[in-house]
């Protein structure tokens, strides 16, 4: 990897290649050199060997101006990164393009990781994010009931035009992208491994339906590369930083899925959790981030959109109650309506007495009840409406 | 009722047969006068007739120094209360006692209720409430879900010694008492009608072995009165006074159990919700309480107990998190484990390349590994312990 180039895009793809996901130090790097810039310097300063003079000469050939502490933290860095230089570039793969900060299809909320970026994305597919994006994440080992909730979540957050954004796990993860590839806003995949690895097998035709509906499959790491533990962990970061919002569906107390939560939160992302039967074990971590106020309760698709998107358009409208011809009635109105009899009629005198009322304040009261329907005179009584029972 | 009456707690007996429950114009006439003088200026008062200039001069002499908004809601107060002064004074019923502020079994906590508190609470059975109360309360249209897990937060609440206090309707109500009235804490059941009517039939024999355990039924209407619609809405609040907290298991979108949790609310009660399946209705009403941050999600008897408690004795113990042996790993750390295979050893060369470290930090880790079990040596390289796998 050590031949000099000279785009941005290109240097991207070797740091992409050369670094562990969420590397400070190179993305401190590249943000104050360039990407191209550093990677030259870098690999100037390593060609005379990793002895210590050797090193501690090109850490100052990399950043002369460096304070000794970022000095000693470069010499680390360099040390980790020397045993790849030796490697070829990555190369990509069929249908695999590299996608940098700039470009259209670059997902704006991984500006807000910082140095922690990734200096790439290897993406198959189209990265399209019209109306918003939002992350929709959960358990490997989910219930039917958390599928079926992430589906639904997921279809009514895509109907609504947002992109999806998740892992491409069994369980939650799978259920998301089921339910809205096919949708307007499309899905996003996130993978740990490379692209161009279908991880794990059997959603391998979930993934070819991703890519055909227009979604896409990215990666920080090139193609060809091994879905390890920590870059499972890391891609983690990339789904809360992808999406402007994001939310649990189901977890168990240690899951994978509540490290995501806890990255949107840092991000100050809206976070979201589903409520389930709290005798079922995969709804423990959501119940979790709901008591430690993490997340906010989520139920329905509606309230996704809400979590992801502006206030005032986004907003679930309030549930309308279902309007009962009670409802316009006072206290009064209530207590005389109670007292009333569906089929003997009672003197103004007894259902006074039964309401706890004045005979003024009951005689008004069969006024107002006599227009709305709901209690008739019978004689020189009154009774309920015999339309209303 | 209008013989003079000398005592208190006489006094208020009749007050609780005069008005309705909930009349903060005799709750403050009592609280001014108390409730036998009260008493004796209102007999005396409408003792010449409810004309005109009658109510003026016996509203004048009820509050002497009374404003003229004052004195108005008095003279409608009094109207509201005189068809009922002719009525005979309630005279109890066997076994049913009357509690009044002051006695030992009168809960401190309707004292919050303020002008709005019951004159009296008519009791059948022993009202204890050693070391605190919660009010666990729900829908009568319960699921199978709801009434079990009403059963064992009740349970566990009533084992650590809380009285649980509900309302006497079937679903959740039931459920909640039959889960604690055996048990250390005991429960208590609040009537919207009088103590000495089992309402509804269907729950009689689950009051008959309240009161076996020792438990009690309390009402504010004396013994003969109807449970009107008013009533149980008024009753809401006194389950909501009587609790230092107020769970609310399972309840519809529109449901009398939100109604208790929101009188909780504004006595600044602490209040929980049990989430349930979002594609159940029945926990509609609880997912609707976390959304709107009236209550924090409970889950377990020992988290009702934490929201009814005080923060230090009774808090939620810190789950312990299952101890992984990888737990104690540092990034780097894991990152060599992950990269070392279970069946071929690799070099250090190989495995920092993988691990993207330098060669020096994984020859450390490699040390750290095989002190904790988890890497050993074979021949030139290393490779995970067959210990882990």
């Amino acid at each position: 990897m050590e031949q000099v180039v000279a785009d941005e895009r290109t240097a991207r793809a070797a740091w992409s290649g050369l670094v562990e996901p969420g590397d400070d130090v190179a993305g401190t790097l590249i943000a104050t050199l360039g990407a191209s810039d550093a990677w030259n310097r870098l690999t100037a300063a390593v060609r005379g060997g990793l002895d210590d003079d050797g090193v501690v000469a090109g850490v100052r050939a990399l950043l002369p101006d460096a304070s000794a502490g970022a000095a000693a933290r470069l010499e680390r860095a360099v040390r980790r990164w020397a045993p790849r230089l030796g490697r070829p570039a990555p190369t990509g793969a069929t249908g695999v393009r590299v996608v940098v900060p700039g470009d259209d299809d670059w997902p704006a909320g991984l500006d807000d990781l910082g140095p922690c970026a990734p200096p790439c994305l290897w993406v198959r597919g189209e990265v399209r994010a019209v109306r918003g994006t939002v992350a929709i994440v959960g358990s490997r080992a989910a219930t039917t009931y958390g599928e079926r909730v992430a589906y639904d979540l997921a279809a009514g957050a895509a109907d609504a035009g947002l992109l999806v954004v998740s892992g491409g796990a069994y369980g939650i993860d799978a259920a998301v992208h089921r339910g809205a590839h096919a949708r307007p806003g499309g899905t996003l995949v996130v993978l740990a491994g490379g692209v161009d690895r279908s991880y794990p097998s059997g959603n391998a035709s979930l993934f070819e339906a991703v890519l055909s509906a227009g979604g896409a499959l990215v990666s920080e790491v090139p193609p060809g590369a091994l879905p390890t533990r920590s870059r499972f962990l890391q891609r983690n970061r990339l789904i809360a930083a992808i999406g402007a919002a994001c939310v649990v569906v189901e977890a168990a107390w240690r899951s994978g899925a509540l490290s995501t939560a806890h990255h949107a939160e840092r991000l100050l992302r809206p976070v979201g959790a589903v409520p389930g039967p709290v005798t079922s074990m995969a709804s423990a971590g959501c119940h979790r981030l709901l008591r430690e106020g993490v997340a906010v309760c989520v139920t329905d698709g509606a309230e996704v959109v809400e979590l992801a998107g502006a206030i005032g358009p986004d907003a679930v409208p309030a549930v309308e109650d279902v309007r009962r011809p009670t409802d316009g009635l006072d206290e009064v109105g209530r207590r005389v309506l109670d007292a009333l009899g569906t089929r003997v009629a009672r003197s103004s005198q007894d259902v006074a007495q039964a309401a706890g009322l004045g005979v003024a304040e009951t005689l008004g009261a069969f006024g107002l009840l006599e227009l709305e329907g709901l209690a008739e005179r019978e004689g020189k009584g009154w009774r309920r409406s015999s339309k209303m029972t």
